[in-house]
């Protein structure tokens, strides 16, 4: 099953791909997605009746409306480090023992045709074409972990866009390179396991402004999902709604020799197999100044 | 005016001191002590209203209930490190030039005389009686820090425990050792600025098992709650609902000789004169496997 959310920032319904491709609006049977609708024993009863009663339910075009992030941005909003082998080797790192766990603000997330604001004054914004795991079901102290995957409401595309300057020159935690407004592209689609098939054998790609930048397998991973969940469930409750960004291949910007950090006007599209792709126009963020 | 959040976790209501120093129950009147609820002011409003009006709002006893977080979790909650004198001299740290900003889970906000879990292997849970500041209104890119407090919906007495084995010997960044179950306690109020006072003049306190750790004074901070706010907003957009605690001061257990971290049955008694006082019993977290 395919999940989305449809609607302007904030006003967003619910909604899901039902039979013939149709997306249907979802609001007369679940609030939104979050919290216990993301259980997957839910979604999966959500399934055969969404074939069965889709008729009930208004059609939505996706095209004429904007996309929102496919789950409500509430959550924690995880961001897994150097969790690819050759983004680590790029890098010129040592492939961490243990994830690496660093976090974004939860209003970063935003639908996957949205502008990505370049912050003013940040001259190194940077992408990262990821996978999304979106916890379905409490989680904490996972016995091991071949328990995870049973907690995972879905996958989802995600660029886990950095500001390389705020992150690496500022002193302190990567938060404060990686909490802009706009930095954190989910979408189109959350896809449901049944689905999205085996999460350590899909293809993700960058491109910006049409030139193949990233291109990778999450094949790739150093740590990989179940192992991701089941280590953060050691550290931190998760709870439904959160959602765990999982590293990213090689081929950032900061990797590159002319290092081509992204400027006003850069189209950037992300995508990986299966869960659809994002396409961000960059433009510079407009300082308003807000009220007092 | 002070604010409060009675009943069990995530079934609290909003509630506030009126005349006479009775707590109401303000459910008539607002959804919950979160969102738009938090403007500044909406809350200088509501002072007055309450005072002529309190009679008509169930009366509560808070001694006979539990106490929640008085700001509905679900916001940023960001941890300001090293920002006392005191505490970077006791870590045998320089003074940062900017601020140290990491996160917690936002999850973790518990209430003031809840348990504290102490997690499984860990044995370097530590105390750190913080101010903490709670955003009422949009912070984006504010152009100095006089305009910061505007935007405070008010501030509380709040424990960033730290679990510092995990913070300082695990890898990565330190969200993985402050983000257990139960390690932000806040409250027991939320205070509106006017009867908080300056927020650079309160003195806080940690007791454990009666005896004074720490105890120090808003005054010594390196970045004031003004320059905090106006910095963070530089970075990420400040939603009302995110609560930023600000730094510790000197006493904390790793700065200690005998390094007396938390042990179960241990008492913690965190204080910020004016705010109120927390009052945490130490105990093991049962790791309880969650069904598959």
């Amino acid at each position: 099953m395919r999940l989305l959310r449809i609607g302007p920032p904030g006003e967003e319904r619910p909604c899901a791909m039902g039979p013939g491709s149709v997306v249907r609006d979802l609001s007369a049977w679940v609030p939104d997605w979050t919290g216990a609708a993301l259980d997957p024993d839910v979604l999966r009863e959500l399934g055969p009746r969404l074939e069965r009663e889709a008729g009930a339910l208004p059609a939505v075009d996706p095209d004429a409306e904007r996309l929102g992030p496919p789950v409500r941005p509430g959550g924690h909003l995880l961001s897994i480090g150097l969790n690819y082998r050759m983004h680590a080797a790029e890098a010129g790192l040592d492939l961490p023992d243990e994830p690496i766990v660093s976090s974004k603000a939860p209003t970063t997330l935003v639908g996957p045709y949205d502008d990505l604001l370049l912050p003013p004054g940040g001259e190194k914004t940077d992408w990262e074409v990821e996978l999304a795991v979106v916890i379905g079901r409490r989680a904490q102290y996972l016995p091991d972990p071949a328990a995870a995957l049973a907690h995972v409401a879905g996958y989802a595309t995600a660029n886990d866009v950095s500001e390389r300057s705020w992150l690496l020159e500022r002193g302190g935690q990567w938060v404060k390179g990686k909490s802009f407004e706009s930095f954190s592209p989910l979408g189109p689609w959350l896809v449901t396991p049944d689905e999205a098939g085996d999460p350590q054998r899909l293809r993700l790609t960058c491109r910006v402004n049409g030139r193949l930048m990233q291109d990778g397998s999450t094949a790739d991973m150093v740590h990989d999902v179940a192992h991701l969940v089941w280590y953060l469930s050691q550290f931190m409750v998760l709870h439904p709604g959160d959602v765990v960004l999982t590293g990213t291949p090689g081929g950032v910007a900061l990797g590159r020799p002319d290092q081509p950090f992204l400027r006003s006007g850069d189209v950037v599209e992300a995508e990986v197999a299966g869960l659809g792709a994002h396409r961000q126009l960059c433009r510079a963020a407009v300082p308003v100044k807000t009220a007092l």
